[in-house]
């Protein structure tokens, strides 16, 4: 197996850049982890371009061996184009061709943010093996580092757990199919169930805090959307055989709230042997995961 | 991408092997797919291991650059065991070590008949990109070729889309969990649906053969175990982003009476983009899929 660590030479230096839906950040990285120099600013009021340009050319040309970005999708790597969701501005914007302008003769790499954090869990977080990175946020996304390395898929978007249908008689899913994992589990789903419920908070912290308390329908909701994961976390491990699933993202910060029922929807249904060794672990690296994730990418473009 | 083909100096001959239920193949093949030498044995009344012993001792250990072994499962692969359901007497039958003592000095590599099936359709079946190889027959078992290499997973038991929950509400399965895809699809399983609608025949032939005649229960047997089939397609193309589908084995090889409604089935359901790309094609090499994936795996270790 064939580590960032081992491949690059230790005085490789890249600059890694994390397109958010509300913020970017960027920061210069070698290959033994080391940060040199971090950046970040809100994108909120000013233009999208200019805030990448800004946070893009903290680097000199001559300092970084590559470029590479994590970015919120839809992307399109063969085209070297994004359209976030949250940053309306960007349809198809050419985000690959426009840093290359910027930096001159240095390679320009672009994954999803989730394929980064899984990446970055896996390389700084030193989790060995086969490993599913999954985001619970606003909407869920995730990331798989197989055989050592990123697999990104034949178009660039391998690990889209969240669109996977978990209940056929589920509700339809704007991404065109029905009762996927996203439509349960992630902050909005869990909160709308909430509210069809009876519940009157607004938002996905609220729901934490509630359940934390004991409320029965948070408590409820979180456990739906636990079971919907569950059963996307079989099923990525039933199918790419992974050592280990690690969860970030801002509804996983709420912690046992979704953890506990998670292990517990998990525990009845490793049918499997292989299934029972699957270790579902809460991400290590915080906000920083995309970021080192971009940089093990262009460390190890294998 | 590298392939077995560009990978192993054309002299380079192996000894590939296929355990199945019922009968055990095996053939001399070497690195630009010729076949020198092929045998097969039934094991109906005789001692598995003298059948195995026969078909491998085909080869002259000097002939072969190494072994590898496609087997039914379930196997353990660090283990090099094999368990095969329709092998009572091989429980954790050490495969492996039996035939490197009958092969000295030649290594002796295994991997799941499935697997091995989506490797030799991707490798001689002449399929570019990453494939998931899919067996529907008694059971439903699966294979990924990912990034131009076999994707076996870290215990070896990558592309079990047979035991993936596609409805929650579905039947126990015998593996553990609820709803798999293998309690809908299965020849069995189509079978043992059909007769609780009143259905009087006895197999999936004969329930091919009926749905072909316009049978409606037949006809919807077969819509049924497509529709679930369909499910876990689209679930392996959103997480592992593969660029085709081939379906072989037994019930499979009932043709349209499964392609027609599996592909009406994936029609509506293609949400994401890059979901809609997706080929789902039959396996062309028949029962020999096998052998050329256990020699691919000898030939291209990587």
């Amino acid at each position: 197996m064939t580590t960032p660590r081992e491949r690059a030479p230790a005085a490789t230096r890249v600059l890694a850049v994390d397109v958010g839906g509300t913020k970017f950040a960027a920061a210069v990285i070698d290959a033994d982890g080391t940060v040199h120099a971090r950046t970040e600013e809100p994108i909120a009021g000013a233009e999208p371009v200019e805030v990448l340009r800004r946070v893009v050319t903290m680097a000199e040309p001559a300092e970084v061996a590559a470029v590479a970005i994590g970015s919120a999708g839809p992307l399109d790597r063969a085209r070297g184009t994004v359209s976030p969701v949250n940053i309306p501005a960007w349809r198809d914007f050419p985000i690959v061709d426009t840093v290359a302008g910027w930096l001159p003769a240095v390679p320009v790499l672009l994954a999803g943010d989730a394929q980064c954090m899984a990446l970055g869990e896996w390389w700084r977080g030193d989790r060995p093996g086969a490993l599913l990175g999954v985001v619970v946020s606003t909407g869920i996304g995730g990331g798989l580092v197989l055989d050592g390395r990123p697999h990104l898929g034949s178009t660039g978007n391998a690990g889209h757990i969240g669109h996977i249908t978990v209940d056929p008689r589920g509700e339809p899913c704007p991404c065109g199919a029905v009762g996927c994992v996203e439509t349960f589990s992630s902050g909005p789903a869990m909160v709308r169930w909430a509210r069809g419920q009876g519940w009157s908070g607004a938002d996905a912290r609220r729901l934490a805090d509630d359940a934390r308390a004991g409320d029965a329908v948070a408590v409820c909701a979180f456990e739906r959307g636990a079971e919907a994961l569950a059963t996307g976390l079989l099923t990525t491990a039933a199918l790419c055989d992974v050592d280990r699933v690690v969860i970030g993202g801002g509804v996983a910060a709420a912690g046992d709230v979704l953890f506990a029922p998670l292990r517990g929807a998990l525990e009845g249904r490793r049918g499997m042997a292989f299934l029972k060794r699957l270790c579902v672990e809460p991400a290590v690296l915080g906000r920083d995961a995309g970021l080192f994730g971009a940089a093990a990418l262009a460390l190890s473009p294998g």
